[in-house]
């Protein structure tokens, strides 16, 4: 039996799942017959030019569902259809995220979320990985230090002072499985039932993580520089311990905080004793106007500014490796209260990162990042020009996304329907505010381009231009 | 200037700190002399036989203290030693964690943490890992399910279905970076503020946990099948929500919990709606004696059982990869409540793990590592025999631990003390116990053998017969 399998290779779903699609429908509309054996999964990577991985995940997949069976020493077989009850289709999203589904219909999908994985250097990564994996280096598959590994804590140090302007030492550092894990750990060193302030709008995931930990969330109003001072000042009761803020690119606002209000947090941080900024430094690393702005912990000389950074946006949304940068005040609290928690990243991983910074290659590959998305940016802001007279636009200085705001004051839903008739995904304001249903309706709506290819980007803009402009 | 570095290959220390404290060593002996030149990472390398990965980090760590600087094109020179202005020493744990740090002036370790890890099979972990990394597994890169990747989830269900007799369905799993990862999280599920029985003594990490998750741990006493049903039903006030119980091979004491207990456990449970026993299933995969027993949670048909299990111990615990089955009714809880944390494992690393389940790999390692672990667990059976007419002996059937407790009643301590003399060190029961002050003063101590060679455990027993016996 020979599989033609028509791939999508331009589409964000998985080969596997493709595989498996492919055969699963085969053997539901008849084609492929119960009885029949199906290629090895040797075979069918050879005659697919794909990895055996991938033939194996896919047939894997298919057994477990029922449609085909394993016979010792013979091999696959099409399962007896009829005995199929109730197959029941996938879940949603049980092979395929979000990202990974695709525009679902859409022609164009402007979404905030995700990079862009076509220059990710594969090769380096492997080349370190197999480096890695020899048996001199037998420790690394022993447990490690709670809060990471000290030569990979001291390579983010480096990099965090020359790229963001960041004083700490390693000891201050504590690596973990991205920044939701983090914000837990936060959580267990602040202590339990805390005050935040939230910017609002803001990173929804942050600000349930806080409220999963049993925190109130206060949300404070933004103002073009930010956070609002006075909204800050104006929560006394309850006063907040801490401060969540996004000074480098604010999301979803994107809001690049100028220096004037980051003093003004900090002297808010520094009024009252035990009182915190956390610092998410998110999308610090994209910025395409003006000089870059170092991280607010950088100025910081009281030892009240909290940053956490991850590497799973500017590597790879896989690679499930931040990191919080910790006052010396608290390191002693973090080591009472949850110093006994395990590292959640395996040493070997850490290590790849590791290599991965100290020689070079992180580096390179931001620049060439910077240089891919400022293309896809400028490709954007040259198709966005012909919406000026009916919008505003916001956020366009760094990060990989920007904000519309219609000038005639349609909402955002409306502006989200007429987007999806001409097939384009376009993602309403009022997603990211804390109580949606106190803010005033939005007229604004946020796309990303991370993701997306510059003749997609014109061909949205264009679908745009019918749907809102003309 | 050519390095000769007397590498201890015997001991657990890793190449590269050895690098590191030889040079740093040879400094501050002002062997090597400030201004001098190193050989690159890459000569060194060669001339050790060792990767060039493995000098780098050795040069990192020497930079980062200032004991070597980096001249840029020109290479690494030793550093003028007077102006090292009080270089403290790296604290403890900073480069080796307590496994690691081998016995610290002891002769022969009892430790009952850690593995061996001579016999990991890092050729087929290398393999698996360059084959996934290639360019056509790009959505390998792509944020992934929360629980866990499915066809991941999937192979672990058919692992617990077949080898321990786990009834699920992949759609209860979470897929986790270790243990007290998944307890926090279970933690959310459950609600805050809950009280959980635990055995006492018990693993004193998971306990850590659910303190720090604002639980109140009330510990229960143990009998010889296990958690005494008395003790867990006279907790009334307050009333526990869950028992914590380790019934395949209890941490520290060892003990197989019989099925008749298991079934007690479980009335207790469905005695309260919303009562739950978490299974820990540690050890299960090294029984040497009887027919394993399946797990508590194949017993149980009220969805009351909570399993968690790793392939922290089995594999190796630099792979930060557990696994939580929640009966149905827990599920909705974790999609409400802890739906939105990502997976704290990369989607790379849980495919390595898929691939060496479903190809076979980890049966085979288990296997191997079973024969292994039954030669050390006979051999040190066949030296305690000299122990018998003082010592009682307890945990010997499963696991990679056995309890000594002195007849004549010589207290923990004492044990302790005398075996320190010899040179060889054991643990004391009472660090397992939650409150260690309202125990009777214990006269048993615990010693490990996985990570010990089969001469070490002979000169051991040897060392400690002289220390308590003759």
């Amino acid at each position: 039996m020979e599989l033609i399998i028509p791939f999508d290779s331009q589409g964000n779903t998985p080969m596997y799942e493709q595989i498996y699609q492919h055969i699963k429908r085969e053997i539901r509309q008849g084609n492929l017959r119960s009885g029949s054996r199906l290629p090895s999964t040797r075979v069918l990577a050879e005659h697919l030019k794909v990895s055996r991985s991938t033939t194996q995940m896919a047939y894997e997949q298919l057994l477990s569902e029922g449609y085909i069976e394993a016979v010792p020493c013979r091999g696959y077989f099409i399962a007896a259809i009829e005995e199929l009850v109730q197959v029941s289709e996938p879940p949603a999203g049980r092979f395929v995220t979000e990202e990974e589904a695709g525009p679902e219909g859409y022609t164009v999908d402007f979404s905030p979320r995700g990079i862009d994985l076509d220059s990710f250097p594969y090769n380096t990564w492997r080349k370190i990985s197999k480096n890695i994996l020899v048996d001199d280096n037998k420790a690394l598959f022993l447990n490690g230090d709670p809060q990471g590994e000290y030569p990979l804590r001291e390579a983010i140090r480096s990099y965090l002072h020359s790229a963001r302007g960041v004083h700490c030492s390693p000891d201050q550092i504590i690596v973990g499985a991205g920044n939701e894990y983090l914000l837990m750990l936060l959580s267990l060193i602040l202590g339990s039932r805390q005050v935040i302030a939230m910017e609002n709008p803001t990173y929804k995931q942050a600000c349930q993580v806080f409220i999963s930990q049993g925190y109130l969330v206060v949300p404070v109003s933004m103002d073009k520089h930010g956070m609002s001072i006075d909204g800050l000042a104006a929560c006394q009761n309850p006063e907040p311990r801490a401060a969540y803020i996004m000074p480098a690119h604010q999301h979803p606002l994107g809001i690049v905080m100028p220096v004037k209000r980051r003093q003004e947090l900090l002297s808010w941080a520094y009024e009252k004793e035990d009182r915190y900024l956390i610092e998410d430094d998110y999308d610090s690393e994209f910025r395409y106007k003006g000089k870059p702005i170092p991280a607010l912990q950088g100025m910081d000389r009281g030892g009240r500014v909290i940053y956490i950074g991850t590497f799973s946006q500017s590597i790879a949304p896989a690679i499930r490796i931040s990191f919080l940068v910790l006052p010396p005040g608290l390191i002693q609290e973090y080591k009472k209260k949850a110093g006994f928690y395990a590292s959640t990243v395996s040493r070997i991983d850490q290590n790849i990162l590791y290599q991965f910074l100290t020689e070079g290659h992180y580096e390179r590959h931001l620049n060439r990042m910077r240089s891919i998305y400022k293309g896809k940016h400028d490709c954007l802001m040259g198709a966005l020009k012909a919406f000026d007279g009916d919008f505003h636009m916001a956020g366009e200085h760094a990060g990989l996304h920007v904000l519309l705001t219609h000038k005639g004051g349609w909402s955002e839903q409306e502006l989200v329907e007429r987007a999806a008739k001409a097939q384009v995904k376009v993602y309403g304001l009022s997603r990211y505010f804390i109580h949606p249903e106190l803010n005033p309706p939005s007229s604004t709506v946020v796309l990303g381009y991370a993701k997306l290819k510059e003749e997609e980007i014109l061909l949205g803009c264009r679908l745009l231009q019918e749907a809102w402009v003309s």
